[in-house]
Parts: structure tokens; C-alpha cells; sequence
């Protein structure tokens, strides 16, 4: 997709003209340093898109597209120290490279920052921008503690683990898309039915990262595949597994959580997958919201070319790799 | 103050009756928590203060207060990670009875919060209480990092200090009066000035601190005397002994950074400062700050009776105990 890369540019070239302090440089070489280490940057990329398809004629909609990125960073900053994850894409991560507390406040710094790039707009959007992007920003903070408080459960159920998925990743899609369309007068409903493409845009996206950890390519995957079995994380295919799973079955799992040889436990792990026919039941959830996601889409009222954008950038995303 | 107990009884009921989610438990039994803990509530006050001096009509405008309420308790979950603090008022902080990551997630959760409560009023007010509130929340988090970039120096100069405490503390008093004075539809002019009074008292707060923490009464201050002496502090005293110490003098500091006999170091710190005069050049600073804030409070456009309430908290806090 060509106009991708160059949205991608654009976006890439607003990040490093950012206009922000520089003092005391020991909060702001982190922030620049994250911003600068790239992404596929498909939030804000999703409020261009938004906007393009609702014929948005204003210059400054680059502004909310820079505060959902900017946002989405901070997630990723404050989410890397509660993860005590020293790497992210190859590179080390804010509290890694620097401390905690820097990481802590740069991070709170990026949020603050992205309200500034919210608001750069019309007035008559203040208030629709800050509902939408309150409501998100909380949920995605409530996503994370569910996503922690999983870790300690061995009671998880699918529909909570579909709520977490569409709290901490999906509901930012949503809002990207509908702050896109806010700034650029869309109805009511249209405002509700690209948020809600979004939304299950998302949560396609994320039963099919469960399914690429496991089945797919490595090469293409770009993470080590069988990464989730690994470390025993709840994902959609392993709480289809544990419910679907018989006795026999149920005690090869417990038998497995502990196993220190890692080929030989995803190996396993896979054939019970197998047996129990996951991967077909996850690609078909995964089609569902896929499929809702496409109904939304189709409800919004402009002509169908203006929604090939969209088609094109999901359908880029969904085939990447399976 | 009879008026100063019952604005801060408004506050702790409201506070109680905050309407936020409680699901996850996980997230919000932090906050509940930490927002019940109490403390003066001296900021939303300010907010309600500038409020009925510009004849403030709307009902509302307790939003404003608990947003920057919410605010400065973001900022206190947030720090007490950073400095490791066991306790705040005596009470277990965040991270220490759940842990870093909840403290982050639910000091994340109370700055969104904070800016839901913000945007409470008349969409007219956006605009302006936006730009006055991310102004003073960068600089806030700019002030922190100074002052954890202190730590580490020993070239501090005292107009460093001053812009330090200036950003990490004052801002934000001046910002909850500009807030109550911008909802209260003031004149350019006299949100300035209400502005910068709050920023002028609140660096004349910060050196008496300062002051009280080395000659004041250990049972009115509520904290330990001699505390920052004891944890080599850059204070606006230790600063200013440090620059007009001469080399004896400047050995004793040295000779005394280590001093485990923690009576002791005090007291040759205290006749250090005595030697050099420290208290009076300190008070003389303090009160150079008041009386620009007095300066700043004159210069607003409304009858001086309605200035009363103004003065009279401010030299409740002033006097409280030196």
C-alpha cells in the first residue's frame, strides 16, 4: 500500500518536528528517544483515514492524529515498566535505558502532551474530542490492570478475556477513527458506526496475534512463535483450550505450565491445539468480529469508494502473515 | 478559620462521592484509597476562593476544584514511586500496599479523571481552562524532574532552586486560582495577576518550609526538625550557606555530609547557619516572595473586601507556625 507509506512518513516527520520543551533534557531526550523509535504508527494513521472519508477539509486534523500516537506511546512507555520488559522492537526501553522514574514521568508527560495535540483544533470540537478521548484513555488503563490482574487467575473466562482484549487494545482504534470523524462533522451515527469498526477491527486483530503466536511464520511474524505458550499467557486460544479441554487433556496442560524445555512444551501444547480443533475456532471468532466490523463500516452513509481506504488498511493487516 | 473548614468539608464530601468506576478493583481500590488519606485540600480551595472573589455564579464550578484536586493527588501516587516513600501522613502510600505498577496505572487513572472533571462547565470555558491546566501539568512534571536532577548535583545555583520549586509546586496554586478565575469569566488582566499571586505565595511557602523544617517547632510542624538537614537536602538555606560559606566553613559542610550521629549534625549544620546568618537572609526572600503575591492581589480589579478571604488563608498558612 503505497499511500500508507507515505501517511507513514508524514506522521513519522510531524513525530520528529514536534514542538515541545527540551528542559530539563533528562525528561525530554526520553520522550524524544521513544518517539523516534518507530511503529507502524496505524493509530493516528486511522484519524487520517477517518477524516479522509468523511471529505475533511481542515489542515490541523494532523494534530489529533499526533495526540492518539502520542498517546498510544505513553501507554507503551508506563505498560514496558509494568511489564519489566528491557526491550521493545529491538531496542531497550525507556526505564531500561534510563530508571523508573524517568520512564514514569516522561510517560506522564507524553499523556499530558497529547491532550495539548488534541485540542490544537476548532473549538466547537473541544467537547466531543475530550469525551472520546477521556472514556478511551480510561478504559485502556483498565484493559492493563485486567491484563495484570489475569497473570494471578487461573479463572479466567472468554468474555472477559474478550473485554480485556477490547479495553487495553481495541477501544484506541475506535477512538482514533471516531476522532477523525469528529473533526470532521460526520453524523451521530456515522461518528458510532466507525467507532464501532474499529473496536472490532481490534479485536480481530488480537485473536489473530494469538493465532499468528502459535501457527505463524517466524520469519514473517518478526517474535519468537510459541512465545505465548511459553510463558503460559492466557490468550484466546489457550482459554478455548482449558474449556474445551477433557480430563486427560486438562492434566497434560498442568503437567506442561512447568516445563523449562520450551520447544518441547509448544510442541505439545500445539498438538493439544490441534486435537481440540483451536485454530479453526479462533479463526472463526476472529472472522465474527472481522465480519461486524465490515457491517459498521458498510451502515457508514458515504459512497463506497471513500471506504476503500479503510478496506485496504485492514485487509493489509489482517493478511500480513496467516 | 471557621470558612477555610467548611470549604474543606465540601471538598472531602465530594471527593468521597467521586463518580468513578470501581471495576476493575484492581485499579480503583488505589485511588479511593489514596484520594480518603485527606491532607488540607488547600489547591481546590484556592479554585472556590478565586471563584466567589470574581463573583462566580455557576454552580458547577466544584468540578474545576476536584479536578485540580485529582491533579495533585496524580502528582503524590506518582512521586511517592519515584522517592520510594513508605508513608505519606502516616499512612501506607500506593505502592507500598498494593505495588509500582498499581500506583502507576491508578496515578494514570487520576490525571484522565482529573481532566473529565476539568471539562464540567460551559463548553466556552474549554479553550482557556485547557491551555492554563497543561501548561501548569508539564511544568509540574518539569519541576519534578529538576528537583530529582538536584539529587545528583552539587552546582545547584539558587535561581535554579527558585525556578525549581517555582515549577514542581507553585504553578499549581497559581493555576487553581487562574482556574476559579477563568470560570468566574475575569478579565485578562486579573487572571494574570491572580496567577501570578499564587505563584508568588507559593515560593514564600516553600521557603518557610524550607525555614520551619530547620528552626521550627518539632510538635506544630508535624514533621521531624532537622529532616533535610540530616538527608543533605538542597534547600534554599543549604544553598544559601553553601554560597556564602568560606573554606572553614565549607569543610564543616563537607566533613559533615556523612555524619551517621544524626543530633549532632544538625546542630553544627544549625550553628553553621546561624554563623552565616541563614535565617534572616531566608526569611527576608520568603517574605520578598509575599509581598509580590500582595502586590499581584492588590492590582485585581474587584472592591478589597473580597479580597479578604484571600489574605486571610494566606497568612493562616503563613503563620502556622514559625
Amino acid at each position: 500500500m503505497e499511500q500508507l507509506k507515505s501517511l507513514q512518513q508524514k506522521i513519522e516527520v510531524a513525530l520528529a518536528d514536534l514542538k515541545i520543551s527540551n528542559s530539563p533534557k533528562s525528561l525530554y531526550e526520553p520522550i524524544s528517544y521513544f518517539l523516534s523509535i518507530g511503529g507502524k504508527r496505524i493509530r493516528p494513521i486511522l484519524v487520517l483515514l477517518a477524516a479522509r472519508m468523511f471529505n475533511n477539509k481542515r489542515e490541523d486534523v494532523l494534530n489529533q492524529a499526533l495526540a492518539v500516537e502520542l498517546f498510544h506511546n505513553f501507554t507503551l512507555v508506563h505498560d514496558d515498566i509494568m511489564d519489566a520488559a528491557p526491550l521493545r522492537r529491538g531496542i531497550a526501553t525507556v526505564h531500561e535505558k534510563w530508571n523508573d522514574s524517568q520512564a514514569i514521568l516522561s510517560g506522564d508527560v507524553l499523556l499530558i502532551v497529547a491532550y495539548q495535540y488534541l485540542m490544537r483544533t476548532h473549538t466547537v470540537y473541544f467537547g466531543d474530542l475530550m469525551n472520546a478521548f477521556n472514556q478511551m484513555a480510561i478504559e485502556v488503563c483498565e484493559g492493563q490492570q485486567m491484563d495484570m490482574d489475569f497473570e494471578q487467575r487461573t479463572d479466567v473466562t472468554i468474555p472477559e478475556y474478550i473485554e480485556m482484549i477490547r479495553l487495553k487494545t481495541s477501544v484506541l482504534l475506535g477512538c482514533a477513527l471516531e476522532i477523525g470523524a469528529i473533526v470532521s462533522d460526520a453524523s451521530p451515527e456515522d461518528k458510532k458506526h466507525i467507532y464501532d469498526f474499529g473496536v472490532n477491527i481490534g479485536l480481530a486483530f488480537q485473536i489473530q496475534d494469538d493465532i499468528l503466536d502459535v501457527y505463524g511464520d517466524a520469519e514473517k511474524f518478526g517474535k519468537q512463535v510459541g512465545g505465548d505458550i511459553i510463558s503460559n499467557k492466557k490468550t484466546f486460544l489457550y482459554l478455548t483450550a482449558r474449556k474445551d479441554a477433557n480430563e486427560a487433556q486438562q492434566a497434560i496442560f498442568e503437567a506442561q505450565m512447568n516445563n523449562s524445555n520450551h520447544a518441547e512444551k509448544v510442541e505439545i501444547i500445539r498438538g493439544l491445539y490441534d486435537e481440540l480443533n483451536i485454530r479453526q475456532i479462533s479463526a472463526s471468532a476472529m472472522q465474527g468480529f472481522y465480519y461486524k466490523a465490515m457491517e459498521h463500516l458498510k451502515a457508514i452513509s458515504v459512497i463506497q469508494e471513500k471506504k476503500q481506504l479503510l478496506i485496504g488498511l485492514s485487509d493489509y493487516l489482517m493478511q500480513r502473515e496467516i
